[in-house]
């Protein structure tokens, strides 16, 4: 189609090379890494969260994320972005150019102190002052503060919808330049979607820019779908689903990139991404990672082929 | 809640034994399947389709159709219900006093001949007479007219909701007391599904009594998802997700019954059936059934567990 309704088009950011290889123990090199950032950009994806700038000691799998940033900031039409825990991230993140800068925030005030050691109205402080850097830097970095846990926590069991909104409009006032919303645990469904979105929809507007979902109990697609509905257009997704949750070994992790392409290309929206190429990386995704589990569904089957050939001749009256 | 709004109640039919089985090679013996209707009935699943009147020769692993249902027919609250793919089949259902008789119809011509061996104006003919057979009777069974390859076939491509739209009518006026809507080829997406139930429900109501998803390509709880939110409140499933698709060998089969329960649950319907008990025939299915694969997500994780301990001490940042 040679126009598009805004509406219909739909951003896939690739989390993978961030949250699923955090979360596996293989380290995959930095030139696969630099393959596996040409064949997403190659299939059509348009931002990929690179890394995290965190110390290489608590995280070994990312610790070339400046050299991968490097790599994907020479992509025509890339956005590069990585993952920043507090200033010192950040500034790691500026000095080497980064596009965006994505700084996590729990919601839940238990998993914060666990996982960053901080309140969540610490790190809205602290978006704050790499907002004051990052304008003084003379950069033009996004700020996206990513509130996590947004649905529901395995330390403190249920979120308010409250906290997450006044959480949200908070890293907005502290000068983020948007915000996200993820199911970091895996407890969302698509009603609980549907209502907390809608809400910080209104709030917000398309502020609220990615949303992000593990299928831990297989509601990954059901969710994006819920917040499709309620206006989002952004979603992030990990290729062949890696991403898993510390609470639920062997779970399925994030929501697979091919499986959330195909169905949003299926639903008509536009996402520039090719899923046959999406799914021939996958499969040297795996030759990366031998050692670990893949998820998602659509590599069984493939995309769906127009006359695929004669029925069986069962006559066994199938449904 | 000792209340309910009627509009949060969904009736969940476990098909495992009729459209799982069929497409599995291995033969699950009378007693076995006996107790698997056992245990789905103390799990709290209300509606069982035991299998399908058609003969042996076709399907020798539903040749026991008649003692399955002999069984599930004594237990209290359950409606047992068959496949019938034509008058003779239903006049074996009603000699055997089946609660209801699922008659499928093809809305894909191409796949109607390839599979039926009529179009699909000559099933809703033989569903007139089915009628006229049940009610010569004296029998209440229900008769359900089930269109299939309503979102598409592999040998037509295509098939236009109008000609889904005619057909649930053209059921309904030949006699079948309620319809339902199958994506038998797994072509469905959520939007599709959200037009075609939203039109579907406006033109019969609540006729319209079951969605039959197939997760061929991760879509089924997502397309479950959105025929809920068009009003639909029966679902069918298969435990373990089995039940492939003939022109997707490997592929995913029907959405999972636990996985589909655990959803609808978690959205706060309430579906009488206990996910715990699902997982746990989960397991006993695959000792029936050991060399074919099972499918699904809630299995690896299991259902959420508030607090399940303390958070692992990484402070890496998850989001």
């Amino acid at each position: 189609m040679s126009t598009t309704h805004p509406s219909a088009v739909a951003t896939l950011r690739e989390v993978g090379l961030r949250d699923g290889l955090q979360s596996v123990s293989t380290i995959v090199g930095t030139a696969d890494k630099c393959r596996w950032v040409d064949a997403a950009h190659a299939a059509g994806m348009r931002e990929i969260e690179v890394g995290s700038m965190v110390p290489a000691r608590l995280l070994p799998q990312l610790a070339d994320t400046e050299a991968v940033l490097q790599h994907a900031l020479q992509l025509p039409g890339l956005v590069a972005s990585v993952l920043v825990p507090n200033l010192k991230g950040a500034e790691r993140a500026l000095a080497a150019g980064a596009h965006a800068m994505i700084v996590p925030l729990s919601a839940s005030h238990a998993h914060s102190l666990a996982n960053l050691r901080k309140t969540p109205d610490e790190v809205v402080a602290e978006v704050a002052r790499i907002r004051a850097a990052r304008d003084a830097s003379g950069s033009r970095a996004i700020i996206e503060g990513g509130v996590g846990t947004a649905f529901g926590c395995t330390l403190q069991g249920e979120v308010s919808e409250a906290e997450v909104l006044r959480l949200l409009q908070a890293l907005l006032d502290a000068g983020a330049d948007r915000v996200s919303l993820a199911d970091t645990v895996g407890h969302a469904d698509p009603a609980m979607v549907s209502r907390l979105f809608d809400k910080a929809v209104h709030r917000v507007g398309d502020r609220l820019r990615y949303a992000h979902f593990h299928d831990t109990r297989g509601m990954g697609l059901a969710n994006a779908y819920a917040a499709w509905q309620a206006g989002v257009r952004g979603f992030d997704a990990c290729l062949g689903g890696i991403g898993g949750c510390p609470h639920a070994p062997g779970a399925s992790g994030n929501v697979a990139t091919e499986d959330l392409a195909y169905m949003l290309e299926r639903m008509g929206a536009q996402t520039g991404a090719q899923v046959p190429a999406l799914l021939q990386l996958r499969r040297q995704l795996q030759q990366w990672l031998p050692n670990e589990p893949l998820h998602g569904s659509l590599w069984r089957a493939g995309v769906i082929r127009p006359h695929a050939g004669p029925m069986p001749d069962t006559a066994t009256a199938c449904l």
